[in-house]
């Protein structure tokens, strides 16, 4: 539940995570599409797609951001004193479901896009992924906005079904494609299904807050925070460690392109 | 007939729904725009189409959007009480017309570009398409804006009259020129004809819903989010179909390009 009142510090730390999100975001996708001529073509379609996810990212979270700004005021000059819930106006929790629909199944997509794997592999595990990650969201939605912590718990529930299948198509079946991998990125790709695994695993410890009968502002606050961290970890640091995978890749299969690459960073040697 | 009332649940559906249709539209766009050197240059025009349509579909969103945020307040705390439509701002509906007008032509200009037909048979087909779509936008919209039923049946039939010379034109004429597409296009541009007369169908129901007496507050909810799909299939998923269709006939066209685009795609054999 939102809570009625937040304290200054409440208001300001929500305000500046939501804030900090849409840098995070906003900046990778521009850095990403700065530095896309740095890896071979064959991975700017997973940079692509990295920079789309953090750019849809990025635009819900300036509606979340003004969603957040709009449903809490204060009477107070100087914003010195609590901020109560605004009348007209809610926080509209929502947004991170519509974001979540659309970025999720694309962030499978740009792991699998980046170990450019022979095609009919790379569309086998897409058509079993992709679905499961939208069918995890859509099962989640019912369960958010209910009040009723039985609901709650009946749609976290289900949506956990898909979401065990995508951890075993990736850590199973995955799995015998990466021993094909070179070994400086079979190393990194582990680290990025870990990556994650962790990062994801926080949406439903948030999902399931209200009903541990951890309510109140701080648990809200804390639910928010926790969000804000989730999304900059699950799409921004990802997208640039998937870079990173992009460029280990690039050198590796153009030996060519990485004696280039690596004049551009060095600076030649003084005499 | 715009509800008086929408409860928090009808409001944040509506809501969602339009931002996520921005969302799709912006980012089918962008992602279009950094995909443009993956197709034969002959194929260029039609993805520009495509990302102009994406575009122009957006803006309106937006447009959208705002007005709907200016139509319905809610007095109580949180956004948790009722909406009830706002004093001094009513929502826009004529904008999904304005969007139309622009859009719906396009759509078809996108689809008979992606073919790279003969001039002639092309020009043949753009002179017939075109000015029916415009038509049949500029019949619905006095049925739209009328609340006399007569009036928008009236008007609903004559607007169906260029609709079905559209579909007549790509059902019956265009077949003549699928035939000499590859298979493997021939199959998807099939499809595409299918899935525009099913997105495109959604309109004509829910321009009929007010006659079906299907009034009230769900019914409309009900309009909103079925426009919003229908935009998101006839505009980005058909973008990214026909983006797919100019992706296989570029392959097709060149095989020296099919090979380099190959090569780029999938890493090499690992020794």
């Amino acid at each position: 539940m939102i809570p009625d009142i937040l304290s200054p510090g409440q208001y300001d730390t929500v305000y500046n995570s939501l804030s900090l999100v849409i840098a995070a975001q906003l900046f990778t996708a521009v850095f990403l599409l700065i530095a896309l001529p740095r890896i071979l073509p064959r991975y700017r379609q997973a940079i692509t797609v990295a920079i789309i996810v953090c750019g849809i990212a990025a635009y819900h979270y300036f509606r979340i951001f003004d969603s957040f700004r709009e449903a809490f005021v204060t009477e107070a000059a100087g914003g010195q004193g609590d901020y109560a819930q605004a009348a007209g106006a809610g926080f509209n929790e929502g947004y991170r479901y519509v974001d979540w629909l659309l970025t999720v199944p694309l962030l499978l997509v740009e792991l699998i896009a980046v170990l450019a794997l022979a095609r009919s592999v790379q569309r086998g595990l897409l058509v079993r992924l992709v679905p499961a990650a939208a069918l995890m969201i859509l099962l989640g939605y019912p369960g958010e906005i209910s009040g009723d912590n039985g609901i709650r718990g009946l749609f976290g529930l289900l949506s956990t079904i898909p979401f065990a299948y995508i951890l075993y198509v990736l850590f199973v079946q995955l799995t015998k494609s990466l021993n094909k991998q070179p070994v400086g990125v079979r190393r990194i790709l582990s680290q990025l299904r870990w990556l994650l695994l962790l990062s994801w695993g926080v949406y439903p410890i948030a999902y399931l807050l209200p009903m541990l009968n951890l309510e109140g502002a701080d648990a809200w606050v804390f639910k928010q925070v926790g969000y804000s961290i989730a999304d900059i970890l699950a799409k921004a640091v990802y997208a640039l460690i998937i870079f990173r995978v992009a460029r280990i890749k690039s050198f590796d299969d153009d030996p060519e392109f990485a004696e280039v690459e690596r004049s551009l960073d060095e600076e030649p040697a003084r005499v």
